[in-house]
């Protein structure tokens, strides 16, 4: 490849941001040439008005990078093509449609569309040809540009591990409780006193988010939309007081009689598109087992795979048609920045960028 | 009540120890007598061998108490009737049954001899009526003494929670997973640089525990032996950087059709014996429904009704027949101490001793 | 007494504030009034706009009461005399003076005014006699009413257990080096995912706080004003994962030499007029000198004589004229709200209202 | 260079023992040849008798390799010139003198023998210059091989930010209180329940080994042998909830008079033997000094420059002769293993055996 595809990230002071600048910074394919970020750090010095805190340094020449506002024509005219969002969910909308209108290709974070039909969510291993719905997308509202989302952080890696299961076995249930880590919230989003010593049993429209994207990501293509898996899905979702890496204990109820065995090669010699086309941010093994009675752990075991790997422990039969396994997948890499880059480097190998 | 009845406390160093001596200390029946730890603190003071680690400070007339070996003639030959165990289960056995031959009422903590058809394994509230196998127990072992256990501490907690929604509604299946303090590992039992910033994903034998120990606590009497009950229960159990407090997301598929608001009221106006009976350590309310969406929370919730009651939230029907609740309780108060305390209070009234 | 003297909280939503609700809800003397907080919470019931996140839950008469907004003409109406503040400090200053103004006796939390010469900050056992200032300062202010302040929470926790070691040894140097819990930074100050696994070293104006209010808080009256110590003190402040209870690791460089047991008794026999007085939230010993090597700790010491007293261990001397000390006290009880009750009922002694 | 160096880990499966396994598994001098560790372990391989808790797993040939008794002979049979020793205080002496006797090369961690006038305890860029002593060991206590120590934990990197200030501003006296983290007291040394919500004001020993080799490394050749810098030293040393990384916060009194931003360089721009021969485990810069007011942090900053260098922030001049800094290194990177295998690279280059 000549040269690298010129990308912005959009949010990008946040921590997902900080994951989208983590990730790109050393990426083959993309190059980040535009930042943006609310007003306050606009026309300053990216490492100036960020407080860095994911593990590595801040890339020192990202650091050097001014802050802009999100100016769609601006972008365009500096030869960017794809457009990472990290937005906050309550001014994300407008400004990704104007994007996406204006002819960007938008890989967005951000929880609004991502139940639309037309509006592929994405997590790559387990639904790339959900892509193809981009067409409808551009058809049906005459967009130059796309968007693309992925899914809730706890979705992506519920899906990761379910989705092998679901073609070996079928699926009639999913019950989930997740252990999210703070990181989840955000930079401010769970305050130290609330979390310390302590469990909170709630996590505002995450269940309702975990239950409907599961089913969209795991439906199918039908007539160029997205019809969801007709299988119920009941979450429940604390907060932990643990920095990063959601851990999820999960019950599946199957169509067909498991074995346990069989259950663990399926997930360990499952592999997707993005392993095949070897993907730059796919994983080896998307999806790691341990046989270790006390794994998977969030500590030791969210940046497997790079944070792109869920690992999978605990499997266990409790009926014929009831399994039980504990999941744990890094929430801002495989649950947030990772799966978006994931999703745009699929693109770009669908549709020939690269 | 001319004089307080004597109680041994064996087991007294250990954090099940030392919450004994806590709930003992000012106990209106039972006077604190004799103290018995292993080899290395005998002969010492008590306050002098004890890492005293729970809240309010250690009562300063038993911190001066000499801690004895266990001595099943002494301890008889100094009055004491009731003895409460707190002995690790590897010697809890042999010792246990030797009190009991020579005549003394054992109340323990420790699992052996849990799932034993005539040996009561009571929670207050729950199953009072168990305590009447102990007949069984003394014409089956021919001892002069009795061994009533306690559960462990998941299970009184889950149990006590469910035991209205069973009377109510029927029970065909219970899903728990728990997110267990550290505290119910004992003063050593998870090692600092296991959980922080982490979750460990298994606890020993627990998840055995807690499906067994339930269908025995919610069975019946069969003609003076226990019969457990007839219900599918599966546990996944982790543990939590959570000092004090067990937390369990709960799922029940009931036989009869739910009603949230009916499940609520049954929950709130659930009352047991111990409450009838105005025990010394019977909770005022054995089960406070929390309605605020995110609780119950470990920090705040686990000295409800001084450590003896459950708080229950999050309470929803996620199908006709099938009930989410989150339960909170004090896993060595109302999961350990406290439940064989008040195991203690329901004898000396059944049987007249005080 | 007849009846109880009115009072107002005012920031009573806050974490500060919840104390000031917490210690006056049971006050022989005061009565809550009257509460008022910020703009979005007037008009609600109080229970309905807080986040209690205090031990023991909200007293159920305070939860009806409806929050109101700041109105000194109101407050005044309602037959109110003293004003508890726990405002923070941009929008204190004002309100604190245009109530002192209007005849109202204002105990304030807030740092605005604390190093004026005629505004005592006082910490009850410390500077009692520093409450005459009020003289000063309402000739000199043309006040009806009068500000009087309680130190900074790692200062009242200092200054209390450097006193008597003061008057002893005398005093030439404090270096002290805090490790100051979350709680210090009110209910969002401190996000959790910059303080699990983690410290941070840096507390804004903090440093600056302890070594001026200690200077003010240790010197004396001189024609009606206060002049402070002449002592070196330096600061290091730093924010640990703790919920509650500052930790000061404190060197001490005197006038004359140490003897440690002279020292430990200096510490354990101090008493001051709140103890002569025996004022309501006076703690028995504002001092507990622990001789165990690992005492202090936050958790288990945190709540000694409510809240109210510190806690001294690792009493070294260092050089002949060096000691060394390990200081723990709460940091909203003594460090905040109770240090603010226990400054008002001095006031109440002094002035005959009670 | 034709082949590596055997090298033998002693007490490879406690914390430190890894971290040797984590730095010697891709070292380009060293082999990892030999592996033992306690009783039970004989004879199993390394992975399954290992709780692996570091970072990145475990190298995959080391976990297959079979872990063996301590046995001089058998290690000298098969080529092993080097031995790491992790081995616990109470049995390192022994055996680590035994080892040399018979020729080895002992690079220790354990604490016996550190303050010995002929045993070498080397902080590479501190004081290389004291490996020399060496020959003053050979000759007085007869050995084939020899032993050299690394420092404890808290001194290695107290040691490395003041050795630069020291030559600069000369030294009379120093004050440090650490914030030492949890992995400092071994696999299972703190227990979770004390460790929580809380800080442990006291380390066994620890002050004193702070006081005492801090003078040793700090001090210089004399006629073969070690004399002790003449200095006073006054740690006060805490256990605080973080997984890796000891914070501390030192003051230095100077005999010269202090510029702030001369420290600061003296600190940047201090460079010492290991970075001048590009040894493989000599960080690029050995101090960092991080001008923004909140730095250092343990969780954002230990693993700078490996995890070798350390951390240095919140410098100021507290009076003309006294600097304060707050200082943070990876207490079993630089503080332990990676302090021990800099120590045999030095040692390697000065007696040529690469």
């Amino acid at each position: 490849m000549a040269s690298r595809i010129k990308v912005a990230v959009l949010g990008a002071t946040g921590l997902v941001g900080q994951r989208f600048i983590q990730i790109l910074s050393k990426h083959p394919w993309f190059e980040v040439a535009y930042l943006a970020a609310s007003e306050r750090s606009v026309g300053r010095k990216y490492r100036d008005v960020t407080k860095w805190i994911v593990e590595n340094n801040l890339p020192e020449d990202i650091g050097e990078m001014v802050v802009e506002r999100i100016d769609a024509d601006k972008i365009k005219e500096e030869g960017i093509e794809i457009v990472f969002s990290a937005l906050p969910s309550n001014v994300a909308l407008d400004i990704e449609v104007e994007l996406a209108r204006k002819g960007l290709l938008v890989f967005s974070n951000a929880s609004p569309l991502r139940l639309e039909k037309d509006v592929p969510l994405i997590n790559g291993e387990v639904n790339p040809e959900h892509l193809g719905v981009v067409e409808t997308q551009r058809r049906v509202r005459g967009w130059g540009g796309v968007i693309v989302k992925n899914p809730n952080c706890s979705t992506a890696i519920l899906t990761l591990a379910v989705k092998p299961l679901l073609d070996e076995f079928g699926l009639r249930r999913i019950i989930v409780t997740t252990m999210q880590a703070v990181s989840g919230a955000g930079l401010r989003g769970v305050a130290s006193i609330e979390i310390i010593d302590n469990i909170i049993p709630f996590i505002e429209k995450e269940e309702w988010k975990i239950e409907n994207e599961t089913r969209k990501i795991l439906g199918r293509l039908v007539d160029g939309f997205i019809e969801p898996l007709d299988v119920n899905v009941y979450a429940t979702t604390t907060r932990v007081p643990v920095v990063d890496g959601h851990l999820e204990v999960v019950y599946l109820e199957t169509s067909r009689s498991i074995d346990v065995e069989q259950a663990i090669n399926t997930l360990e010699e499952f592999r997707g598109v993005p392993q095949d086309m070897k993907l730059p941010t796919a994983p080896e093994k998307p999806i790691i087992v341990r046989r270790e009675v006390d794994r998977p752990q969030p500590r030791l075991d969210r940046l497997a795979g790079g944070g792109m790997s869920v690992v999978v422990g605990r499997i266990e039969a409790k009926e014929r048609n009831m399994l039980r396994m504990v999941v744990l997948g890094h929430n801002t890499i495989r649950g947030a920045a990772g799966a978006a880059v994931l999703a745009a480097e699929l693109y770009c190998k669908f549709y020939g960028l690269v």
